[in-house]
């Protein structure tokens, strides 16, 4: 059997108790170095399979500082610290002497509280009513791991297309019916196009600085979801300066909001 | 000339070249160690003092793993990649040999580039229509130091005033006229009393477990503002497994986006 390329592109191995040794995967390459949504599951999985892991994963942030060439690339662990409930990490992805990443994880052992959301999910078609958005030949490989039905804010073709929003929403799962998991979940909140594209009708180079992801569901829920489709919607609340932050918010197709995801990113427009 | 509170809880020796030496500053106690808003502020501040810093804070991310003791404290500062146009820090606050604090940050060069909000600031009264809202006695004696006029979202007196949203609006700027710098706009985004506390009508149990700040304005810009009030607005997307998370925009009274921030917080109800 075949690893699925999002498990290939996970694979690490250990090198000493606080270091893991892992490669880029051609799959996910993008525009310069690999896709930051596999980085930051890669980052992510470091932690996870650390012996003395405690709990889920609650909070990651991950800030790229330097592309990642093709190629090994070492990502060292440090355990903060762990208190009862919540585990504090700080990581680093790095090749040679260069660090390319870094990335602080917290993770918590969650227990039966009061709950409420007050994120309901938007009210959109469902995901048998919208069809399949094929990925455009000219993108990258990655992109037909996945299975995307857009409802909102399809990637424009030319500068006539400029939308006055920047929000995009669509129905996505893996393709290859892979389950979900806080690793593929922290590859979903990195799924959109960079939202400058929506605003100013086409490409313009663009990237993420840093992104966090906060996850509401346990490995059991998510577990719950399996292959189901995910709803996506991600907005902007300012360009400035050069720099935009990006916010997305994650959904199980029974309204379930799984994660709240925030990044910057840099732009040029 | 008294040295203003913010500015004598952020008073940094340098150590080594990459260690500053601070101490807790009383008036800034909290429940349990400082009040977290400060703790952002001074890992915020270790890296803006140093020599080879280049350009204005774009992202913070302060990660709470233990409550910081009374005396001293030592931040450690490391940079840790140098663009042409981002900088990337990581630092650490310690007591001894324990880390209280992980944080990483990026500073950015800000360039002219197309501009836009689409998060515009609410509609509500100026401020000079609303009430100060007095700090209640029996809080911290740091809130003596900001002069806040609440909106909306009251803190509750009992389980009856439970609100079925988290949202508080206010107006809110230093009560000794202090301008307005990025360790300030850090400090203001962490200004809003746990959100658990709205819906469950009283206190619980609460604490900031991770915390994220984008600036979406320069320190030229910020000067601009100077000691005007800012409109600050916090909500919360879920309540989940004993973890909320906290999204809070902050705007010039003009209307102008200084800051987006969210943080997860651990409570108990």
């Amino acid at each position: 059997m075949t690893t699925h390329p999002f498990d290939a592109a996970l694979e690490l191995q250990t090198v000493t108790d606080d270091r893991l040794r892992g490669r880029t995967h051609p799959a996910w390459k993008n525009v310069v170095g690999p896709f930051g949504g596999i980085t930051a599951a890669i980052l992510l999985r470091a932690i996870e399979c650390q012996p003395d892991r405690i709990g889920d994963p609650l909070a990651l942030t991950v800030n790229f500082a330097a592309p990642i060439q093709d190629g090994e690339f070492d990502v060292g662990v440090q355990r903060v610290l762990t208190s009862r409930t919540t585990q504090h990490w700080s990581s680093t992805l790095s090749q040679g002497v260069s660090t390319r990443c870094t990335a602080t994880a917290v993770f918590a052992t969650r227990r039966e509280t009061w709950a409420d959301s007050e994120a309901p999910m938007p009210t959109v078609p469902t995901p048998e009513d919208i069809p399949v958005t094929p990925p455009a030949p000219e993108f990258a490989d990655w992109l037909t791991f996945y299975e995307m039905r857009l409802i909102e804010g399809a990637p424009p073709a030319s500068p006539q297309d400029a939308s006055p929003t920047s929000r995009t929403t669509m129905w996505i799962r893996d393709a290859g019916a892979r389950g979900l998991d806080h690793a593929a979940l922290a590859t979903l909140c990195d799924m959109f196009y960079p939202r400058i594209f929506l605003r100013r009708g086409g490409f313009v180079p663009a990237g993420t600085v840093s992104m966090t992801c906060y996850f509401h569901a346990t490995a059991a829920q998510l577990a719950q979801v399996g292959d189901e489709h995910v709803l996506a919607s991600a907005g902007v609340h300012a360009y400035s300066g050069g720099y935009f932050d990006q916010q997305a918010l994650l959904w199980s197709r029974h309204g379930h909001l799984l994660a709240t995801s925030h990044q910057v990113v840099y732009f040029k427009a």
